[in-house]
């Protein structure tokens, strides 16, 4: 099966973008063998393109990512889509404003999903990349919308761009893939410092107000004129 | 000695397949200096391909690799097998399934092994990988038969691919050598999360049934059609 | 807007410097992302050059560090410096010693700053390299003088050239670009090794005297002759 | 000054190869900066090889390493010896048996140098390296005898090649400067491992029985026949 030609080229596009976000899952070690994976939305279209299941970091290529519908059906590509594309394809079609979603098992967010506990909001940079803490979502099992809906109703009234799925690992979504990958960088990098932090004690959260502050300044002002905080590489 | 010359070839891959396999253990961290060490069964043959012993990882080579019984003695090859070729010679003779065996001592799964508890199944990825708790062996003298006889007197009884030796480190078993090494990562991926989870609180066990749907879900679904979640490499 | 033309060299050599120092930044691990920042003074000149906002480590370049004046005011460059870069400049105004500052959020000192508990001097590296305990600043706001009064406040009764300001991360100082980077790897180093330490019981404190005896040996005799330690590379 | 010419060749030998071992610091992580020094006796002579002070390890070549007598007097090379020389000096004075010192702040072993405490022998890979409980050194002050008579007091009663420097860090030594650099990676990754088991609770000893024979089974077994453990590469 082939899609129109008409959108060839942004799929195309999309899925260089797709195979070669992943790179930053293996340089942060969020991932080890072939776990995780990293979505797009094709805008406009009830598409996306997804990581094919057990694909290898090192040997995969653009081509290699797989187009599906919104149901998580096949629509183009050799292989089979990720195991998690169900999750994927429910998050797409229920957060309309969303353009790419990443799945990691990453340590230290993957441990405060163990415990089913959120990530108070005890830094700076929590403020300033989610709003506040990081919420835990449900747990659920693989092979329905469970883990979609999960995802969905636990971010819809949070301004976190990352949950914590219980006794399974963080989901993060994001404007485009790029932003949903930094999340699932970011969500790693604080799991770790505020465990560090609590192990020798209760770090104090900042005041809610401070909190809006920081969030607000910060995906309004940070970066550069004329870009998202999205496009932050600067060539 | 030399081996007959019909399974010349099947050898020759073995031992480029066990020489590489070995760059997994430097790449995830589970092995310093010459550490830890990989096998695989001879298909057919009361043989198997090992690391020497005391090699190092930036030079060895393929032609390194030995070949032995299933007894540990030297078949094939110029250099001493590792010291513990015993432990994978035992696992072969008494588990016909097996076809691969990782040592490694690598530092979560050896903290694990050191205290002598079973790394609790309270991650979805557990339950995929191991389906159910990372068991302990008993402590055992290197020498004899000791070790590769708590190995399989503990795994025989269990749907895990790994064994926590006490005060030693982790064996892990496979179909082939691969899916050895990769139960090797995710050993010491898990018994890493584990035990941050486990520093700040108690993660709630997975039900068992769910345990059992997720782990033959996983065994099942999960890769490319026609494939073993063994040879998921795509190229 | 350009600079007058007789410092050119100068700005363009200091340019080179705090581009290529940022890989100290990434190779320890203390920065993810587009995170942390490097910037050195214009000797003689009330102007300090910095890292753009945003930008990426990998594919930025010394063109892209920006030249601001001493109340963050940007005097040449395409980009938007920055967002840190007040705070930089409030240490350039009110510390006239000071020919470099950095900021990271690297994890095991921010997360002392997150307790807001000073790294206590157990080990003669920090008696080394800082004299004393690290200490720690005030919670502040970004967007005014708040940070770098903070980290002034702090570090004017300090020996210290790292300060650990609440809920955020560390700030250091040093005589030059280099030596503040030095500060930063340090910081980070011991703040894990006391950490650790601290992790399964309270080492004992060095004694003040012998404190002093081994900062001011550290600062005076280490390193080559007719170099400061600022300079230790050999070539 | 120059050393004589007959053995020039020898000196010229262990400068590349105690500047080339370093790199093992490095690639395990036992230093940051220009901190730790490796150094290797001339055999059959009153000298050593050192690093000298504050060098870079990215850019130090084996020219750079110097040549001292064994009271840390510089005899043949351009920069000052390591700050750490006479305590280097003081082993080879003391422990004729003895051909290679390392000393590093690496993370963990720093850690239980800083608490005062011996990391207790539950693992058979500390059994086969160190036949035993790795033992603390007093807490002494640079720029004396003090640090070279704690290390050799201390192991002097000990089978250990590693000592733990109270607020310090780890000194090791060996056969020649290969086992010394092997003992500094291998005491690191003992002291994580046992950290990170002893965070959950408290391993067991192994019976000193097994301890013994473990040992004496390693040091005399392990590796390829006619070749000492200190030279296991195989090419």
């Amino acid at each position: 099966m082939t899609i129109t030609s008409d959108i060839d080229a942004t799929v195309a596009d999309l899925r260089r973008q797709v195979c070669d976000l992943h790179r930053h899952l293996t340089r942060y070690e969020l991932v080890i063998w072939t776990a995780g994976n990293v979505s797009a939305r094709v805008a406009g279209r009830d598409l996306m393109v997804i990581k094919p299941s057990g694909a290898d970091y090192e040997s995969m290529t653009a081509e290699d990512m797989v187009v599906c519908d919104l149901y998580g059906n096949l629509v183009d590509g050799e292989l089979s889509p990720s195991s998690d594309t169900a999750a994927h394809a429910y998050v797409y079609r229920h957060m309309p404003h969303v353009g790419g979603v990443v799945h990691t098992h990453s340590t230290y967010a993957t441990a405060w999903a163990a415990r089913g506990e959120p990530i108070p909001c005890v830094l700076t940079m929590i403020a300033d990349e989610f709003g506040g803490d990081i919420p835990v979502g449900p747990f659920a099992l693989i092979g329905d919308d469970s883990i979609g809906r999960g995802i969905v109703e636990t971010l819809q009234h949070s301004r976190s761009r990352a949950v914590l799925m219980r006794n399974h690992g963080p989901f993060t979504i994001g404007r485009d893939a790029r932003d949903a990958v930094k999340a699932a960088v970011m969500v790693e990098d604080v799991a770790r410092t505020v465990h560090i932090a609590r192990q020798l004690g209760a770090p104090p959260l900042i005041d809610a107000d401070d909190v809006t502050a920081l969030f607000e300044r910060y995906q309004n002002v940070y970066g550069q004129p004329g870009r998202t905080n999205t496009e932050e590489t600067l060539r």
